[in-house]
C-alpha cells in the first residue's frame, strides 16, 4: 500500500490574521456581504479605462486597505503572495510593481486565496518571514471576456453557470498576536473527476472540496464536528449539493453548519446564476462576512475550503476534461487568556 | 530611510539537489547543452497531437526521469511546485493531476524555474517537508500561437525577438546529503523600467537581473568574487549586454565568469533570433549543464538569476509597460568532508 503523503500541517504556534481588506463592485455591493465591505466602486470600471486596470484598482485597494487597518508600514510586510484569474496573472504581477516586497506569483484559479494564506502561514510559522501580506482578485468583465465571449454577445448561459465576482481581498499574516489566526492548512492535489462542462464549474470542482475535506479530517485526526462553520469557495448551487451528498455517502453531515461562498455572495438566487464564482468569491466571504461573525463570537472556529478549476478555455476546445483543486486553511477564533 | 526588506535567505543547513533531469525538442538537442539532456524529442509534437499535449508530454517526462535519477517513488516527494508559461499554467495543472501530490501552482513567467526551487528550499529548510520537486516548461509552438502570431504567418520579426525554448526541467530538492546543494535563495521584486516591446524581453528583463543580483550581494554581504558563475536565465544577446552594462557602472565586473542561458542554450547565434527563452531555458541549462561542470568539479559556486517578463499580450495591446522580475538561486558543490 503506498504510503500517504501529507497534506495538512497543524501549526504550533498560531499564525495571526493581522488584518484584512475587501473591496467589490456594485452588485456585490447589493448582496448580503455587501455590509462587510472596506470599500465599493459605484460601476465595473472602478475608475479606469479598461476591466483589467479596473481589477488592479480592486487589488491596490484591498492591499491598501489592509496595510492601513493593520496600522503597517510597505516596509513592515516580508513578503507579498498573490493570484488572479487573468492570463499570466497581469493584475497581481501588475500590483506587486507598485510594491518593494519579494513577489511569490501564484496560481491555482479561485483556489489562490487559500493557497496564498496557506503558503504565508507556513513561512511564517517557520520564522522565513514575519509578515506576509496576500492578495487575490477578480473581475466580471475581465474574466468574461478572456475565459468566455463577449459581454455584448448576449450568449444565454445554462442554469449552471457562475458569475465572476468583481472585488478583491487582501489580508496580512504574522506572528503578531490577534484575534483570529490560522490553525492549519491542507494543500490540495489537482483531482479530475471526468468534468468537461466549462459552465458547471461548481460540479467539477465539488470533488476536489470534499477530497480536500476528507483529508484535513484524516491527517489531523478530527471529525466534522470540530467545526462551527464548513465554508467552500464557489461551488454554486449544484456544486455545493453535490460537495454535500459526496460528504453524506462518506457519513460526514454538515448541512447544519456548511456555507459556500458563491452561493452567499450575491443572495441565494442572483439573476439568473448558479452562484458567484472568480477568486475574490471565497476572499470576499471568508475575510468579509466570515472574519466579521468570529470576532462576534458566533463562530469560534471555521474550516474555509477555497476551489479551483485548472482549466483554460483552449484546452476546454481541445476536449479535455477539467482538474481541479482545493486549499483548505483553518481560522480560529483567539480566546482571551488570563493576563492577555 | 525606508527599511530595506530582506529579500536573500542564507541557509544554516544546506538543501540538496537530489536529482535533476531535463527533457527537450530537437533544436534544444543540436545546441551546446545537447549531450547533457536526459531525453530528447524528435519533433515538436514530442508523441502527441496538439502543442499544449506535446508542453505536458515534456513536464511529465522531466518528472519522471527525475524521480527514477533519484531512485525515489511517487510517495516519497512531498510537494509538487511547477509553473509554465500557458494561460492558468494549464501545462502544470494537467501534469499534478497525475501524481498524488499537494500541488503548488506558480507563476512568474521564465523565472518560475528558480521560484519554484527558492519555495521548495525554504519549505525544506525550515522542516515543513522533506523533499520537494520543482517543474518549469516551455514549447515553442504553443507559446509563440499563445503570445504572438500563427507560426505559419511567417511574420518578421526584430533581431531582438527571442525564440521559446520547447523543453522541461525537473529538480528533486531534499535534505538527503548530494553533490549539489542550494546555498542561499533571493526571491525578486517586481521592477519596471518602462520597457514596452514584446519583442525585446532581454532588454526589459536585464534591469530585474541586475537588481535582484545586486540585491543578493547587499544582502549576503559578499563580492562578484566569491561565485564562479553568474548565470542569467533568458536575457538575450541584447539583454546581456545591458545587465553587463549596469553591473559595470556598479562597479560589478563580471564578464569572465558571466553567462546566459538563452545565449548559451541554440548556441551563441541561432538562426534569425537573439537567443532562447522559455521557462523551460534557465532549467536546461543549470540543470544540464551547470549542474554537469560543477560535478566535475569545474565550477563549485554559482549564482543562478532566472529571470521574467510579467506581460501577457492584451497588457502589450494596452500600451502597458512590462514588469519584470528575477529569481536568485545560489548552488554550491559540496567538499567530501573528512569521514563523509
Amino acid at each position: 500500500m503506498m504510503k500517504k503523503i501529507r497534506q495538512t500541517w497543524v501549526l504550533e504556534n498560531p499564525v495571526y490574521v493581522e488584518a484584512a481588506a475587501i473591496v467589490a463592485g456594485p452588485q456585490e455591493r447589493e448582496g448580503p456581504v455587501g455590509s462587510y465591505l472596506d470599500h465599493s466602486f459605484k460601476n465595473l470600471y472602478c475608475g479606469e479605462t479598461t476591466w483589467e486596470k479596473a481589477e488592479r484598482a480592486l487589488m491596490k485597494e484591498a492591499v491598501d486597505r489592509s496595510l492601513k487597518k493593520a496600522g503597517r508600514q510597505t516596509e513592515d510586510i516580508d513578503m507579498f503572495a498573490a493570484g488572479d484569474l487573468l492570463n499570466q496573472t497581469v493584475t497581481s504581477n501588475y500590483t506587486a510593481r507598485d510594491y518593494p516586497w519579494p513577489y511569490m506569483g501564484l496560481y491555482s484559479a479561485c483556489a489562490t486565496s487559500m493557497q496564498s494564506v496557506a503558503l504565508l502561514t507556513l513561512l511564517v510559522h517557520s520564522g522565513i518571514i514575519k509578515r506576509g501580506l496576500s492578495a487575490v482578485s477578480s473581475h466580471y468583465g475581465a474574466a468574461e471576456r478572456q475565459f468566455r465571449n463577449p459581454v455584448e454577445h448576449v450568449r444565454q448561459k445554462p442554469s449552471t453557470a457562475m458569475k465572476t465576482v468583481t472585488g478583491a481581498g487582501a489580508v496580512i499574516l504574522s506572528d503578531s498576536p490577534a484575534e483570529i489566526a490560522v490553525g492549519s492548512v491542507t494543500i490540495g492535489k489537482a483531482v479530475d473527476w471526468d468534468m468537461k462542462d466549462p459552465l458547471d464549474m461548481g460540479q467539477a470542482m465539488a470533488p476536489a472540496a470534499y477530497e480536500t475535506f476528507r483529508r484535513h479530517l484524516e491527517d489531523t485526526g478530527r471529525s466534522e464536528k470540530d467545526y462551527d462553520l464548513i465554508l467552500t469557495g464557489d461551488l454554486s448551487m449544484f456544486g455545493s449539493r453535490q460537495f454535500l451528498e459526496l460528504c453524506e455517502e462518506d457519513g460526514l453531515f454538515i448541512t447544519d453548519k456548511y456555507l459556500d461562498g458563491g452561493n452567499t455572495i450575491f443572495g441565494y438566487h442572483p439573476s439568473g446564476c448558479a452562484g458567484g464564482s472568480g477568486a475574490a468569491c471565497s476572499a470576499l466571504v471568508t475575510y468579509g462576512y466570515v472574519f466579521h461573525k468570529m470576532r462576534s463570537a458566533h463562530w469560534k472556529k471555521v474550516l474555509c475550503i477555497a476551489t479551483g478549476a485548472l482549466f483554460n478555455p483552449l484546452t476546454v476546445r481541445q476536449k479535455e476534461t477539467i482538474p481541479c483543486i482545493a486549499h483548505a486553511v483553518e481560522f480560529i477564533r483567539v480566546e482571551e487568556t488570563a493576563g492577555g
